[in-house]
């Protein structure tokens, strides 16, 4: 059959990189997420999932927002970097020179130099066993000027990034589009 | 500040194109998902959001059982008419020509075609709104040998896609490496 088993893994499943966060101590924190997803379409949800001793964590926990702020690829040192320290002992937003601004919660930090940014307020917790499932609901979402194309944000203007660990870990730019959804499987259909 | 408020959107997030599987009345089906995450690491497990309503959520429901199949740009076609089509109302299988398999779990069928596989044991539902967001545990991985390298899987060989709804719905491969990741945020930590 020319398949190989490889045991329980979420390894080849490619996922956006984003910035979460949050107030720790009524100070912004941001950690980088790969480990995402939509959770619903209306009311429009998110999920990250996020290890227990995590730094941000506790501040999740406490106010029960957050942040999701998608960095595009002029950004990666710092979303890079927001992935290898911890808040606990650097102030991340002082290092990456981050403008931090607030929308309708009040505590949940954006960063204004990424183009998309998502207020959540948490709707669920899921302790899975590494990691907690943070379900949040959209609130509000700001998208830079700059990145919109006739009032339509552009994901060639925002740049975002994907995180993929097969065969080494790297942050790979979005490619060129194959085709238009809802639209190309037209052709698989039965012709009347 | 240069933002612009679209009010609670889910639109700008970038995510990959999948096929879930499960059985229906005892028949494999397959329905494109792009609502999707990884939820946990140790044990492995992901999630996917389905309408209430759709084929394979009965499916998922009755077995607790599902998978989860990578296509490659090859089978975009494939994956497209399976998001356009209701297993209620044709054979996907048949029109797509998959060739289907079984592993371990017995009743989440995989597509061959397909370059990574995943079997998953539902461990919760949540119903959201619009959508259950259903978390799988993982509990095994197949991965096509001819998108190995060095007995490793290569997104260069296997080929993801990601669906992007900004500014139109396209699917988009995967473009150029930009970083290495937990590497190139070392730039910010002060010199010692």
């Amino acid at each position: 059959m020319g398949k190989v088993t490889m045991g329980p893994q979420y390894l080849i499943y490619p996922m956006p990189i984003l910035l979460v966060g949050a107030n720790v101590h009524d100070k912004p924190n941001f950690m980088a997420v790969a480990f995402c997803g939509i959770a619903n379409a209306e009311p429009p949800m998110i999920s990250v999932a996020i290890q227990h001793h995590r730094y941000t964590h506790g501040g999740i926990r406490q106010n029960l927002t957050f942040s999701v702020n998608v960095p595009s690829s002029d950004l990666i040192k710092e979303a890079d970097y927001c992935g290898i320290t911890s808040g606990s002992k650097v102030n991340k937003v002082e290092a990456c020179q981050f403008k931090v601004f607030y929308g309708k919660l009040n505590n949940a930090p954006l960063i204004e130099q990424c183009p998309v940014n998502l207020e959540c307020r948490v709707v669920h917790i899921l302790d899975l066993g590494s990691h907690s499932l943070i379900i949040g609901r959209i609130e509000e979402t700001y998208v830079s000027e700059s990145c919109l194309t006739n009032g339509k944000p552009d994901v060639n203007k925002i740049k975002p990034l994907i995180y993929n660990r097969a065969p080494s870990r790297h942050y790979q730019a979005f490619g060129e589009v194959v085709a238009k959804a809802f639209s190309i499987g037209e052709e698989l259909k039965p012709k009347e």
